[in-house]
């Protein structure tokens, strides 16, 4: 049965992102190769993907140069639901679908479109909260940089059951899968 | 040298009680026993402890049965500072010290009635945060519970850089030590 997962990485505090939405205390660590939990052998099982708006927006400035030079590629082959109540700043060659949901919807349009591979809810933590409230949720796997925040943008921002599948470090990360417990 | 440690448990999300300060959550999950951060052998190597007002009557609370027949023993053999501006309700045979700060001194005199052995810092995450920021934090040591609560009490209500130094499964927990990044 494929699985849906949310995949993410997160400060120790449970911050997935600052208040002004900058990774820089993510993006300046180094994650482990070649672990079970290791992003090469997710993707790999992944056949659809999922992301609220601010998350599309985030990818999307962060790849996109304000000098107005070559943007760099939309990093996914999997088609990409975005949840939005918005127009979408294109992205030539991304498919990238559009959607106002609900996610019982979206699931289903998603496992059809997958052909048996996993379905990955890239974030943000209310969107994983939205498939964790329909009990559509099958795992949260995380990556746990070695920061505090403080404050910012929430993991999930419900009471979830789990339990823990694997853990193992992951370079200067503590890697943990667990399932949700319904 | 001496350590001193924020050694605590806390939620996915971390959170280290729910804001009404339920602990549920957390004494319904089961440990590991004999690992690397195993309380017995973390305990072993203390030499005195400190809390904030509310840990201590939080512990107070779950101690003594609300119908007044033998309270539990006070659970630690160490000195231990109360950080507090208000009178603590009495707990006869235990050394508890109330003190209203600030840190620098407490660490001080923590220090000399170690005897050479580490300190512990229970919580609140608030009173880790100042000792943060005093400089005199050099470790944290969590033990992650399968559940994320969506809201409580903080574990580090600040922005700490940190260096992972051992991280091992311990029963349903992931258990990790990190060192403060100064």
């Amino acid at each position: 049965m494929p699985r849906t997962i949310y995949y993410t990485a997160t400060s120790l505090d449970g911050f997935i992102a600052t208040d002004d939405h900058d990774l820089g205390w993510l993006l300046s660590r180094k994650s482990g190769e070649d672990g079970p939990l290791d992003y090469a052998a997710f993707i790999a099982d992944v056949g659809a993907i999922c992301m609220g708006a601010n998350t599309y927006e985030w990818i999307h400035r962060h790849s996109h140069p304000a000098d107005g030079t070559q943007p760099e590629p939309w990093p996914y082959e999997q088609p990409c639901w975005v949840f939005t109540h918005h127009d979408l700043r294109p992205w030539p060659g991304a498919d990238v679908r559009p959607t106002s949901g609900p996610v019982e919807a979206v699931h289903a349009e998603m496992t059809a479109a997958a052909g048996g591979r996993d379905l990955w809810v890239v974030g943000g933590g209310d969107l994983a909260g939205q498939f964790l409230d329909a009990g559509l949720l099958d795992e949260v796997v995380v990556n746990i940089a070695p920061v505090t925040l403080g404050s910012g943008k929430p993991l999930l921002p419900r009471h979830a059951e789990l339990r823990l599948i694997e853990t193992v470090r992951s370079g200067e990360f503590v890697a943990a899968r667990f399932e949700v417990v319904r």
